[in-house]
């Protein structure tokens, strides 16, 4: 009943490593979580961790539910990219906020900032790739980051602090709200 | 040389209390920092503080530079508020982070929930009170809301995380990016 996968299953591993990297993420939090700790729970090595991940910020991203589904949101038509970002979020975030990848980025911030950066560019790069797949320009790296800071602000305000106005308005409305703000900040001149 | 007030002074009670309470939040944080420690070192009663400033975040709010000069910012011609706006953010931003309210409430999200969400409630209600002064309609509190997250979110990225495009861009160009959210924030139909 052992779940540690076949030294030549590449897939195993590569799976095994998300479970570990899963529970240990969502038992010490993104910080105190390490690589080493992972390989020992997937039965790997600590290189092959690094060889298929690159880091612990990419495979955090890898592991986590949130970050990893942009690609399929941004894909579609350019149109109500928009509408399909702010749906997205706003959904992953009313399902299940406590272990959102933004919600464990600001909850390091102040435990360890260095972790909280490293994981915040991670993120953040990965997203200006995903959208520069679909727009075009010299500013959209800044773009994306804009939009970014809007829904860590959200984020902040509705699922963190969870009071005041953001948090009281009902779901289409938060999504009419955003959704406006985002055609703004990914299309306006 | 005793820097005690007169206890007949008022107004020097108030500026005692004041420079006592930047003093203890400078160095306890805000989730530290008790109103009892800030009236021992104001030398005045507890519930002297309490009269005068309501709260611990109405006392931190009053204290500490970013939010008490919104009134002023605020004041004004009405079609350049969100360059007002955006540019005494990240003017006072620019000038000093690290003790900013924005950036206190972030860093004290991890270690004191209620103690953040206390201040987060009482910095957003008071920053609705003075847009309602200039604003018209029903949305308007939702709007406050969303440009405080705008706000929150880059202080995240560029004050307290320090990388990635929006922390890299020259002042005038952040300013400009920022107005421009700010204005459709505010005023788009």
């Amino acid at each position: 009943m052992t779940r540690r996968p076949h030294r030549r299953d590449p897939e195993g591993h590569r799976q095994a490593i998300l479970d570990a990297a899963r529970a240990s993420f969502g038992e010490r939090g993104f910080a105190r979580a390490t690589v080493r700790d992972i390989a020992a729970r997937a039965g790997v090595t600590h290189g092959l961790v690094l060889r298929q991940f690159g880091s612990k910020e990419q495979l955090f991203l890898a592991a986590v539910p949130g970050h990893r589904e942009l690609d399929e949101v941004i894909a579609g038509d350019l149109e109500t990219l928009p509408e399909r970002v702010a749906r997205g979020y706003v959904e992953r975030m009313e399902a299940n906020a406590a272990v959102d990848p933004l919600v464990v980025l600001l909850r390091s911030i102040a435990s360890d900032q260095q972790a909280a950066t490293k994981l915040y560019s991670a993120m953040e790069a990965s997203s200006i790739r995903a959208y520069r797949e679909v727009l075009d320009g010299e500013d959209v790296a800044a773009r994306v980051s804009m939009l970014g800071a809007q829904l860590i602000g959200v984020t902040v305000n509705r699922y963190i602090a969870r009071t005041g106005p953001l948090a009281e308005l009902p779901v289409p409305a938060l999504i009419d709200h955003l959704s406006r703000t985002l055609r703004h900040i990914l299309f306006a001149a």
